[in-house]
């Protein structure tokens, strides 16, 4: 870590924060520049207690890190991309995928007739919300285990991988009997109980990066997925919270090449809660196969209009057949495969 | 709800819109404007389902909410202020309350000699965390049931109440056994399965502001606790996430008036989580005393810079009696009893 | 607009808000709701004073517009896309457009070394700062008229239009007289007397989106330069700014579909000020150009460590050609001509 | 400035930047730690070029700077606080002072009659704006140099200052001969070139947040201000932008004693624009003053049901004397005189 001094501090006062250095276990490197002198702090700050604490004294002007806080999860320790195996499905390699689905599992009808849509227009993975996080206690919270059992139902009879959220500890063991991907929500995105919850069942993690979450602080939460044991990991871009109002949130596609840049994970992309708007869901799929994500997650609905959450962002069957379609030469653009 | 038709649509579109508006249970009322049709749509929004769903028909520009999605929480459910009994302490009342202590509970000793300051300085309530939720996989985790035993300790000895983090659905038990007011952490501010689970306890419950909720959606997640059968519900800001780095927060004092405006529940501030700087406290906690707020929340520590969490936000026990002493002058202008 | 009532309030207090509308020439049309009262008010928002006003009045809880407030920019006014000539270039029809060059004019060299590499790979615009508006008065200021007459410079030997950046109101003719282009910075974004002024002067504008800028606003800025009778306008987003620190500023691609939805005028995208990082310039670019884009503005200098400014944005030659290669199969993919 | 290599480079790839920063006027000070090498470069940041182009460099991973960018602006320039003299009234010392009137001048009737009212009730600045800078072209510009004449008129008749809004280098002179205090508004808080105008005028200069400025480019800001001679500064807080939409904007009290603590200068908050609710204007006037804020901006017109702009914010005759009588116990509890 690193130390500046304010200027025209004692020698004493200099001299207690080079004590304390040591007795927090760092080595001192005194650096006496133009008008702040500065203290190079040499050791593991990932080992060792952090030294910004030494913020508080009123000789300390600023403490700043050195080294990058996540480890596993980091492209330098692992510097080829790591892939995702999901039922044989390899997310992460050439192949490019579309999970898609409606926000949430209403019916038998409602499931099947989607994912018979979503298979036929070249998904591979189905979505849909069993236990669904509800901003208002008055509004529909999922069907439950009834909805898991028709999205198992839906594998069989399609051949589709499943994924759906999970959002309780509470409910790990059974949400992982049924699913293929665990998905985390954005809400619990940094819910580290039931991270380390999902991560311990062995099922790859898919992880949606929070609100207000900076990527140092995603790549951290999916350190937890990785420190306990699960190398299936999954982060989701799906918008972030800015000040504009005519989008639901502000999808932050430069999180692409970033997370490539710092993560051998795998990323995909969620542009129906990005946007919050179905109209702006095709501009945004292309963005993201251009930029070089590696799958898209995708609301699907037989009828927006009715639907039971998040109507706004579906898009209808006949908008995603013509979707996937429009998708395929930036796939091929972008060195993939549709 | 009003729905606001494009320009330029065809009769049958308009007609289709009116169609579905009563199907979903609403009756539409359509005003004809100079540029635009608007349908007022006359039901409860509450118990049916919204109508924002339409937002994916080529004919509809826009849909807004009426009603207030909040109900139990809302002043309008309980004009008077409510209050909340701590051990006989009455959070919300004539009396102004400080909560006080370290971030985290690291020994017997640092515990003991916070409470005492703590106690003497003027505190009612020690605040300290025994489960606590850290970005990075790496840091200090909390110790556990050993820290709640340690402040039920200090509880005994000083006299004051216990407040502490509950952040797994796993040790809600455990956690209500030893806490006298359950807090539930910004990140987990939309655990809506943690927020039922902490109500169904019956203890008191101080909710944080989540990092990017708008108060809306904060006063939704309070709305969690009251619908599960517990009234006593403290709602505490310590910061929005915004573009300020100067700052680890930005502290939204602002949230005072509009909690006292639109619920009847007391508020709290947390300066020390806002700011994340020791040295901009004191003048936080004016402010917040100014504005009305209830209660403050703050970080005492014996040591800050050796800390084991969050040592820059927490302030000296000499410094924690200085900001007793000066805010007593404001408790006084405000109305309140120090 | 839509007038929303507070529950409970006194007939009386529901007439005087009926008269008040009457009185700022709207007709108003109550609709009794379940639980609150809505007041449609018929009247041309544009033309008579914003009811927004009503706001202060205890008896009102909401005040909602219905009509947008942009009308020359706007969709609705011109249903087909609009196109800007520049010397004979097109901008907005068939043909993409990358504008690219230094951030500043610093030297002949190496402004005619870039104008070059740029036109050689593919480049039909340059850019270049010769007036910089800088955070710190203690930074490099540009060579004002000096870098104007190099780039006037370059036009004449490179055959490329030449786009700069207009600062003041003092600089108007000035910089008039030897851009091809003005553009607007997004400091000024909101200077409505600098947008007013360079509109008069009929050359093509391109107005950069301001750090927190809503769309609505940005619209409303290039509205500043339709009514002020110059039709040649190019909105351009450039990042906005949110709490992620690892870019300089947050890209909004979603600002691509929503303009072409909202507008008529042509959107450029800078990725380097979006971005400030070179190494994500790339990535940026073909997303923008898969979703939509009309043409890119991209930094470019011949040895970026030694910029005068915004050195860490800019990408080399080589890192240039390699790009302009690189976008081809994107620019195909989008059906547009390289 | 601080510069962390990339772990795993060559010692050519050091060496070549060592060299670098000889080159760019620093000398490298190397620390081997224990995951990257860091090197201290010395060198006075402010007259040499930034090391932060070198983040484009393959082997940089990260640059920081060290010194503060502000320097006249600045505490350390200047450890007592300075003061602000307007027609003989003291900003900045122990008197407490409110500027109040309307958002805009509209006729002779409505600043007369604010005028009194606001004298009365304890005001000694009266703020009114005869050039509006507008968010839609189609709203209300402002009265011009009409609306100067009524404030001038206004000073004689009720002895009080006159602080007016300057948005066009063109209207320097013809507002500086009228207005005892120049404001720059928040949209053009870095329209350099209009800071650099006003400051030669040698009137005192409020210089207002923009709406996404950080503090320390705010700071950079007022700094154009010292550094163009003019030493009467008053910083302005008016709210950011923020993710809540309940507010207009964020009001950001922590900006009272961040300000106070790295500058000398005395600073002011505008509630009214802060919040855009005339129902908050009071509780943010008490957390201001607490807070240690040396004046208030206050929004009062006489019937703001029909302001011609922003009248959702502005407060009635009768509010804001109320408002001045409860400010009385704070000012005091802060040790101000009213």
């Amino acid at each position: 870590m690193i130390i500046v001094l304010k200027p025209k501090i004692t020698k004493r006062q200099e001299t207690a924060v080079l004590a304390e250095v040591r007795k927090l276990g760092y080595q001192p490197h005194v650096i006496r520049g133009v008008e702040r002198v500065v203290v190079g702090c040499i050791g593991d700050e990932r080992s060792h207690p952090t030294l910004e604490t030494l913020m508080t004294w009123p000789q300390v002007e600023n403490v700043m890190r050195v080294q990058k806080r996540y480890k596993l999860v980091s492209r330098e320790a692992h510097p080829a991309d790591s892939t995702v195996n999901v039922r044989g499905l390899v997310i992460g390699g050439r192949h490019f995928h579309v999970m898609a689905g409606p926000c949430s599992v209403e019916s038998e009808r409602q499931l099947m007739a989607t994912a018979r849509a979503v298979k036929q227009a070249g998904a591979t993975v189905l979505r849909g919300g069993a236990f669904k996080p509800r901003t208002s206690p008055y509004e529909f919270q999922g069907l439950g285990e009834k909805g898991l059992k028709l999205l198992a139902k839906a594998r069989d009879e399609f051949d589709l991988a499943i994924i759906t959220e999970l959002l309780s500890e509470a409910h790990v063991e059974l949400v992982a009997h049924y699913a293929d991907i665990l998905q985390i929500g954005t809400r619990n995105a940094q819910n580290f109980q039931l991270l380390a919850a999902a991560a311990r069942t062995g099922k790859p993690v898919l992880l949606k990066r929070g609100l207000a979450m900076r990527i140092e602080e995603w790549l951290l939460a999916g350190e937890y997925v990785l420190a306990n044991g699960n190398p299936n990991l999954l982060f989701c871009e799906r918008g972030i919270r800015t000040f504009e109002t005519y989008t639901r949130n502000t999808l932050d596609l430069s999180a692409i090449p970033i997370v490539k840049a710092e993560s051998h994970c795998p990323i995909v992309i969620d542009p129906s809660q990005g946007a919050g708007r179905a109209g702006l869901v095709a501009a945004l799929c292309k963005g993201a196969v251009a930029m070089g994500a590696d799958a898209l997650l995708i609301e699907v609905h037989p009828n927006p209009a009715e639907a039971w959450s998040d109507g706004a962002q579906q898009v209808t069957f006949d908008g995603f057949a013509r979707l996937m379609s429009e998708l395929k030469p930036f796939i091929a653009a972008a060195g993939r495969e549709a």
